[in-house]
């Protein structure tokens, strides 16, 4: 038994009950999803509701190939998983041992190392520094020379930053081994990893339904490599983890690209427009290619956090005394809930 | 990288290919599903669509107090995942290293192994002999003395054979380490594990929603054990691999208990309506205790499967040359469905 485990988010439940408001009233600023309903999914999931009781077919072809299509590649490049989380510890568990070690710039997504150190492989942050936690490529490159696997976020969760194609290219020229780019927010930078995956057989990219796509209820998310890569990853997942109702709700979504643009659009407005007013509160707000927004807000953050959590108004905030300890996150979400943030923060921090 | 990988079965759509016949004249009687289609399904997907844009609740309460209610346990000592498969992969991370062996009676479902051998883990078959493949008591009760895990189908898959309580008890009492008692097809033969799990701090139950419950299309397995077990697979489960559909779907079901007992009484009858049947070709039928028939057939067996397959009816083969390449093994479907396979049957047979 490992030592290191997941950190649940409280649930929606539970933080009503304990504002006691209505389930309803409380609005998620910390899991990076998208705030626009999902009334489209009715029609998709009425006509797969009655024949539940067989199983999805175990090659998810029709998955692969929307897919393949949506990103411009070939069904054999792309596997599907029950969200990214399921295909960052597949990445770990077919492509790690005891005996490697993992490289990952931070502060950056925690399941990196959780499913790292599940495998028994070392695992070596490269950290960022502030103000910005610009990724330090000499350093990360240096590390990734030897490494077996390195974990990229780009953009990065949870700054917000682009990281640019020729880092990344400087990365992957580097590293013997793998580099999973971890794409989950890069709809909303208008980065293009795809292609990556045509030039290069050590980049595995990694693509979310969760985000951009609106989707986070079905737990879908694609790894896109070289079919070597992509066969390793078969060989080795849960041959039926995707339900079939998010296998046909993910097509659907793939196969709709204006729907995701629209969602793209309307959050990277929002954003602009949530950055001045939480900057105009005295926030420091770093740039965001990202639909989240990291910002110092100094010693008292995790109060802050508190108080707007007694008012059902979720944030991420990050361990005391680490290096984000001072900041918080926030969702970028709808321009009425932002008003009902701001008000709330301008009546709560000191 | 791992030689051992999950085999997929054909999907109908492959089927239906090469067999020249649309999609829905193929009837599966290879993957034990139940034959029911789920029309009550359609008001509950209704519900949650319009919100699939957040995550699930990451503890997935509801559905363990659902389970609990229905099992007669309390919710701490449950854990959902996605399908039973995922949470035997789980048993094996959690509680396997590679200095354990694990063991189990033969034969049996093929993901036991892979899953010991993915963590690199020794596995030990204790295989019973033809005529009736009953398990050797003794023998898995001495290889059990020593082993980290034993891992028991119970009614067992393939052979539908019921495993007693008693020879449960003796493997359980002999074993120092956790016995796996996966009791995917208990509706259909009246077991009730779960107040072992009350009484044993190394049991885990395993139960699935794919078979009497017949939500296959899902992917709902639920794992019951001593809350100290439950709380070192949540620490590796990946926070969300279930979709809130299949949540809200695991939900109905388990509180729809006639629904489920409805489905099993019309297999059994059904079952031994088939079994006559299949005897009556001139196959050996072993009894049941499942929704499926081992069948031996003889030399032919995989010549059989075949010109079966070439009229849409799948039926299940086993390695040729192995224990059980002369059997096939039939899911006991409707009546109809029954009618055309028993007649195809005549025609084919030598």
């Amino acid at each position: 038994m490992k030592a290191i485990r997941y950190q649940w988010q409280p649930t929606s439940a539970e933080i009503a009950r304990a504002a006691g408001v209505a389930v309803d009233e409380v609005v998620r600023f910390d899991q990076n999803t998208s705030p626009f309903g999902t009334e489209w999914a009715r029609e998709v999931v009425a006509s797969g509701a009655a024949s539940l009781n067989d199983y999805p077919a175990a090659d998810y072809r029709t998955l692969r190939e929307a897919a393949a299509a949506a990103w411009g590649l070939q069904p054999q490049q792309v596997v599907p998983g029950a969200g990214v989380d399921e295909l960052i510890i597949l990445c770990a568990r077919a492509f790690l041992t005891a005996r490697d070690r993992a490289v990952a710039p931070s502060p950056t997504y925690s399941l990196y190392q959780i499913a790292t150190v599940q495998v028994g492989a070392g695992y070596e942050e490269v950290p960022g520094a502030a103000p910005d936690f610009a990724m330090p490529l000499d350093e990360v490159v240096a590390a990734a020379r030897d490494a077996a696997l390195v974990w990229l976020c780009a953009p990065t969760n949870p700054t917000g930053r682009l990281i640019s194609a020729d880092a990344v290219a400087a990365v992957v020229a580097a590293c013997d081994g793998l580099v999973v780019i971890d794409a989950a927010y890069a709809e909303f930078s208008g980065d293009d990893w795809a292609p990556w995956v045509d030039r290069h057989d050590n980049v595995i990219v990694l693509r979310t339904l969760s985000k951009a796509y609106g989707l986070a209820g079905a737990r879908v998310g694609l790894a896109m490599a070289h079919p070597a890569i992509i066969d390793a990853l078969d060989a080795i997942r849960p041959p039926g983890s995707l339900s079939r109702l998010s296998t046909d709700l993910a097509i659907d979504a793939l196969r709709s690209q204006d729907r995701m643009r629209r969602t793209v659009d309307a959050i990277v407005t929002e954003r602009a427009a949530l950055a001045e007013r939480l900057a105009g509160l005295g926030l420091r707000v770093l740039p965001s290619a990202t639909n989240f927004l990291l910002c110092e807000v100094g010693p008292e953050a995790h109060q802050v956090a508190d108080s707007l959590m007694r008012r059902a108004l979720v944030v991420r905030t990050y361990a005391a005394g680490g290096p984000l300890g001072d900041y918080l996150r926030f969702t970028v979400r709808t321009a009425p809930e932002h008003d009902r943030l701001v008000d709330t923060l301008e009546q709560i921090l000191p």
